[in-house]
Order: structure tokens, then C-alpha cells, then sequence
């Protein structure tokens, strides 16, 4: 794992902040687990109301907490004027999503000035064991606020 | 547009089946809205409560319609006794997901034995017009029910 | 199919240069067979030397002239100042590669200040007909010449 | 990492005959670097007749060698009657494609019945040094030889 340096150290802080605008987040019942430098995590716990049709959760919904992992990780390297959105995502389904609940941890791959590169492990917890059921990797772009916001890649 | 072939002319009812066990629908209110051999389209009207941090429809929100159109998609050209499931899938977002509802159409690109490839493009209408937001391309897996049903790719 | 408007009417002899430094394409033997604002054609006849083990053109060689296909396409709509450089691909094997010719037919999906996304289907052309065999969907960024050449997204 | 256990102890031996059977290998000058369950290493030396137009090898020779060191390390945990294909595969470019001499490290991520899905990262070296330039990631597809050989996925 590299080491990154935050350029704003008020990271963790902006993370939350914009975690909490995230209303699909509220909506699913899903949280911030952890914050730290280029790594972000996100716990959802499972609901039967998320599900496709055999009750193992939504692809889209694993996508929901593994995209935000990916690209919350890239945004802790950002300074406090900029914001992150994500211009396309991968995401390889390894095992049912069933379980208690589920980890997105996101980690940044490759920083850089405009596009970074970011990757989700998501892992499904049941009676104390996590198995990895699916792999996002990512592209995010650096945006300026508040003159491109809004304005797409 | 190639004309594919149902194998089971109930493929219609199938897919409304199996769409109403996917329970995650009903939560976000989404629904189908045309059912053809290897086409499938659902919608979704905007949500405040599904969305990312500048308001914009979140990215694991356009990947569960987009990714159920695909995979229906798929299921519309299999027998009575086969279930369809995502094995990975790609979405690039194009522009950001605003409107007032959003339609994904899901179109098979490449039936196989045991795998199929199917895209989905997903529109947002906005005053009447529609503009294209996001494109999916996935990888659906052929399984025998009940003997591989859960059990993964 | 959009209509592209090309910013820079010297957009063909622009590709056209581009091309022959790609020192690959004489490598395999690939040549230009298109050029329309927004698209570019790409032509290479079967060589036995450029397979994998089952005696199919390898997945990469596809890549070569598939990811080529595309960034020409978005280079088309390019100001004469500007280069391309792919961030990222995807590709999807529908039918194995062999035939007499390999034809990837590259389209621009959506041009972006910044990031534009183009699509490239491949075709096998035997006995005079011609067969999807993959996909590619890719991620294509804009550069400035020459501040920026050479130093990455 | 996991380790993985071969179900055929010839795994090194199958790698070795199928990678002297994909001809590409030999026309790009790139060979076997390493073998262990679950895990194979491919080696490019740097050449200036496989570039693209800024003489960075092209994103399509990078899929040549990061797709067979992906599908390679899949097939060392096949029995000996079986054979791989890929059926999609995702390349995200990470630095530009310049060195001395490049190495793609193929690890399984997930094995399965039918269907496996593993990780490439492709390094440049340079002076004695290793940059991560490029990660792939590809769904494998196991095949049945001779009876399916050829019939793709």
C-alpha cells in the first residue's frame, strides 16, 4: 500500500459532510466506517427490500456503496475547492451478495491531476466471517468548485 | 437491430415475475415499461432520496435499472427452467443523471449458450426531451433452476 | 447516429499523420480503411503470427486496433492543438477472432471538454461475410500539445 | 493472497506449451517470467515498433501481455483436459507505457466452476525501478478440450 498525503486536512471532515448530502445513502441505511488518507470505508446492513429476485442484495446497490468507497477515497486527496465525480465504474460480482451485512473499501490505485484511479473491495459478513463478493475499479474526475459543479466531466 | 428468437413465448410474464421479486424496485419505484425478445426497458421517475451529493441520480441507482434491463434483457431469449445473473458489469456516465425520470433499455448484443453480452443505454426526459446519461455493458451468466439456483457463476 | 461538427476541417490528414506513427500498425500490418468526424475505420488482415493458442487473433491484438478505432474517432472532433491519450477500455469477446480481415469500425459516444467516451465494434470478414466478434468501449482524454504531451492524465 | 492448490501438478508445463502456441508471444518478443498456482508473469522488453503515436507501446500490446498473464494465471489451477478463453477484460492506464523493459503480473482474484476472474498489474522498469503503469482485469472462461475447443464462450 502507498502512502498518500492529504493536501487538506480537513478530509475526514469533508468526506462527512458530503456523505451526509448523499441522500441514497440515508434512504438504503447505509455509513462511514472509516476515513483515512487515499482509503475510504462504507457499511450497508442487509435489507430485504435491496434484493433481485433470488434475495441476494442488488448489484446496483453493491455498486451504490463501492462507487461512493472508490470515489470518497479519491476526494480525501483533493483540496477543500474541489469535488469528485465518477465518469465509469467496473464492478465484477465474485459471490452472492448474502450476508449480515456489507463492506465497500475503497482505495485509491493512482492519483493524479485530473483523473484518478480507485478500487472497492466489497465484502459480505455472516457469523463473524467476511468473504470478498465483488471488485469495483473506477475512474474519477477532479472538479473545481464551485465554476465547474454541476458542469459533468 | 437483430430479431432474436424467444425459446419460451411466456418470456414476457417471466420477466414480470421475476421483476417482482426483485424487491429493491418497489423501495426506489422503478418499473417495467416494454418487455420484447432480447429488449427490456424500466423506469424510474427522479427521486430526491436516491441521490449523490450535488443532487444528481446516484451511480449504483442508474446501475440497478440499467443492470436489471440488461440482464432481463438476456432472460427474455432463455427456456422456462434458466435464471439469468450479472457476473461484471461497466457503466460510463455521460452526463449527469438529472431529470425528471430516467428510462434504461436494454438490448441483448450477443446470446450465447452460457454467456451473454447486453448493453443498456439509459435516458434521462427532462420538459419532454430525453438525452442519453449513461451506457452499460454486461456479461449475464445462463443458469439451470432449481440445481444452480444461489450458487453463484 | 449524432452528426459531429469537426473543429478543425484538416481533422482526416490530422489522423492520417497520427497514424503512421503509431509504429505498431505497420508492425501488424493494420491500416486506416475510414475517416468521418467522429468516426475512424481500421482495417487488419488475419496474420497467423499474431494469435493465441487456439489459432484466434489474441484478445490484445483486437485491443490494438479496436483502442486505436476509438481515440481516432474522438481525435476527429479535436482542435489542431490537441491529442488523445485512452485512460481506460473495455473490451468483450463475443465469438472468436478468425477470418480473413479484422475491420474495427470506431464511433465517438460522447464528446467531452475534457473526456469523451467512443465505442468500437469488431467484425471478422470470411467468405464475404462479416461477424461481430467484440466490443470496446473506451474513455478517451483530451491533451494539450505540447504543454502537456507525454505527461499523462 | 490466497494460495491456491492445482488439481494438475503439470500446471507449469500446460502454461509453458500453451504460451509456445500463442504466436503473438513470439512476434512482440515477450516471454514467461514466472509460474505459481493461481499467479504467471510475463516480460516485454521495450520496442520501438509497437508504439503509438508518442512512443509509449500501445495500450493493445500492454492487453497482450496483461490479458495472457491473467488468462495463464487461471489456467494453472485447471485440471489437464481444460483450456481458457476471456470474455471481457478492462484495462485502466495508469502511467505512461515507457521503459526498458515491461512485466505483467496475472493473479487470480476469484476462481470458479466455470467462470474465474483475475487481476493483471503491468509495471514498467526503468533504471531499476518499477512504476505500476497499468491494471487489467478479466473474466476467464473454462473450457472443455477437445469437445468445446473453438466453440467460444
Amino acid at each position: 500500500m502507498t502512502a498518500f498525503q492529504p493536501k487538506d486536512l480537513g478530509f475526514a471532515a469533508r468526506v462527512r459532510e458530503s456523505f451526509a448530502q448523499q441522500t441514497v445513502m440515508a434512504t438504503i441505511g447505509s455509513s462511514l466506517a472509516g476515513i483515512a488518507p487515499g482509503r475510504v470505508e462504507i457499511l450497508l446492513p442487509y435489507r430485504a427490500d435491496l434484493c433481485q429476485q433470488n434475495g441476494f442484495l442488488h448489484a446496483g446497490i453493491v455498486t451504490v456503496i463501492a462507487d461512493s468507497a472508490a470515489g470518497y477515497a479519491a476526494f480525501t486527496l483533493y483540496a477543500a475547492n474541489e469535488a469528485v465525480l465518477t465518469s465509469e465504474l467496473t464492478v465484477h460480482l465474485l459471490s452472492p451478495a448474502v450476508g449480515e451485512r456489507f463492506l465497500a473499501v475503497g482505495q485509491v490505485l493512482k492519483p493524479g491531476r485530473r483523473l484518478a484511479v480507485a478500487e472497492t473491495e466489497v465484502f459480505a459478513e455472516k457469523a463473524g466471517e467476511a468473504r470478498l463478493i465483488a471488485k469495483l475499479i473506477a475512474t474519477l474526475v477532479r472538479m473545481q468548485v464551485p465554476q465547474e459543479e454541476g458542469a459533468g466531466p
